[in-house]
């Protein structure tokens, strides 16, 4: 976010045995701090979804990795045996297999006495360079939103985008919104369309949370809104985020992204995806097939919370009986796709595009 | 519905100067039968969404003159008073200009003291060439049903609908569920993939209902969720209703069955539009430009009701201060409808296929 101190989880200072994170489930309406103390109170914040989000699932899982080692004995043991749990979590999201294998690289080069010390230095050093990595992002990004506002004379700059790729998905600043924090400090004009995301709604209870805090003008519309918006002229650029991208392209993100993708191209508005390239599948070429889709309970789409009588509340809305089915991601053909954000550059969504920003990878 | 006596708008049997409705607005959770005793009712039920669906505003504004001549003194001037109130209510809705200017024709031809029993007539007629209509859909739509049957061997029929076009849209039947209805009383076996339908969430709390109500097999998804099943061969049909098509094809529908269209279109699905041709605008050709899309109260968007504690609770789910934009409809361009189901056939969106079954209205 602007607030440079702002981070979504931290080591508490007073503390180094209890990791701190945001309980995400209950903003906006509350800001609480939740303690992790062991590895399992990681593995309940990224399953119940107390934080969400590629980079930050990733770096909760190191840090949970890290309570493992503090707490086991032998620690490498504790550590491997905590990783598999945490790795058959949340399917989707290809940053949290990316973080718990580079923390079992640590475990396997360290002796079991260091092992929470060294797990402890690499959660913090994941930790800045997500920092650092959705700040580049921002800057490349920005380009994009500077020569819409050159070709509009400085006139309003419409962004619209689907679920939280902002702050509270990453460490800070987030993905998309990186370079809408950056144009707004700039002074540029711009204004968000944000859509509600459900079922968790994460764009109505997290993006809108975040941007008002920045200051950054916004509207909430459903997610049924945005094809009517952009038929008529008023989204200038949608830009989500990603939990995983294929190397060949393919955008796997929150529900319902595909059918924005399918109405900006149907419209002529460019359809921008902003990821660190930890969020990219190099083993995966063809995301409509071969990138699993996790279900998620019915109970995200049947109940929902909010504020009654000034206390927090759930309700369900349907009917007891009615069945229901909740697939939390889609995938984004990459053909629909307009280009790739990412901290080295914007490149096409293709093989030949990502090979031209990461060619180590693309050569492997 | 299945229930031939079923009926959302009716004349109380005991005392002909009341109009009942089903106060929809509490559905799932209750079945609450409302009164109307004065066309100011009538009004503020079209207008808070009591009663919802072309058809059945169509005939809630029939009843409502009704009521206006029975207390009107006199009668004549009192129904074009309401007439003018009631036009203004919702301006997506064609069927609503379309009833209310049929009983102005009878109140021009009748003298002040018979116009009460001439409007309740044509109220009564209103209502059954409605189920009459729904019912000849449902026969054309079905056979679009069979043939996926035949082409599936006899295995489920996915069909997807968005918002409610059913039963409790219309006065009996409903028009996108009409088809759905006689292929389960048949035997066929059909299954209905139903929108929620952000933000009133017509698709969870009423297409639901009365599916269930109906036995009719069915899944509850967000309204993100239909690419996916697409992409996935999910889905072997979509059927929708509409609240205005375009001479040329154009559809006016809830929010969000634009991008149902180019979900199906992207995936070779076929898209259908069910319509009475009281629905038709034949004075309107481009849809997207000319036809007035109402916006709503941002509070649909930002409250939602529910059960709490075993109590109907109203919970804010956003922030206060959360700014919101609520359009309540989009326009589907025809060249992504795959063809509009009528109560004369069904026939390609267009300007050819509209005149090749109502050859009376086009060449006016």
């Amino acid at each position: 976010m602007a607030e440079e101190g702002f981070r979504t989880i931290w080591l508490n200072p007073d503390d180094p045995s209890i990791v701190q994170i945001i309980d995400q489930r209950k903003l906006p309406h509350e800001y609480c701090i939740h303690d992790l103390t062991t590895w399992q109170d990681g593995l309940v914040a990224i399953d119940d979804m107390f934080v969400r989000g590629a980079p930050l699932i990733g770096a909760t899982a190191a840090w949970s990795l890290y309570l493992a080692a503090l707490h086991g004995d032998p620690a490498g043991d504790a550590v491997r045996n905590a990783a598999a749990k945490l790795l058959a979590s949340r399917p989707t999201a290809v940053n949290l297999g990316w973080a718990v294998e580079r923390i079992l690289r640590i475990v396997d080069d360290t002796s079991n006495a260091d092992i929470a010390q060294a797990i402890r230095a690499d959660a913090q050093a994941i930790c800045d360079e997500d920092v650092q990595i959705c700040r580049s992002i921002g800057q490349h990004g920005l380009t994009l939103l500077e020569a819409i506002s050159k070709r509009k004379s400085g006139g309003t700059i419409n962004v619209l985008t689907h679920c939280n790729a902002g702050a509270l998905a990453t460490i800070n600043w987030g993905t998309a919104t990186a370079p809408i924090y950056l144009a707004h400090q700039q002074g540029l004009d711009v204004h968000v369309w944000v859509d509600e995301t459900r079922p968790r709604n994460q764009g109505s209870q997290l993006t809108a949370w975040e941007l008002a805090r920045n200051g950054v003008p916004h509207t909430l519309i459903v997610d049924n809104a945005g094809g009517h918006l952009m038929q008529h002229g008023q989204v200038d650029i949608i830009i989500t985020g990603t939990d995983r991208t294929t190397r060949s392209g393919d955008v796997a993100n929150k529900i319902g992204t595909y059918l924005k993708a399918l109405a900006a191209f149907d419209n002529d508005v460019p359809f921008y995806v902003a990821l660190p390239s930890t969020t990219i599948d190099w083993a995966t070429r063809d995301g409509v097939r071969d990138i699993p889709i996790e279900e998620r309970d019915s109970t995200e789409v049947s109940h929902l919370s909010g504020i009654a009588n000034d206390a927090l509340t759930t309700v369900r809305t349907v009917m007891r009986t009615t069945p229901i089915s909740n697939y939390a991601f889609d995938v984004t053909p990459a053909r629909l796709v307009s280009g790739l954000i990412t901290e080295r550059g914007i490149c096409d969504a293709s093989e030949a595009g990502l090979a031209s920003l990461f060619p180590e990878e693309v050569d492997t």
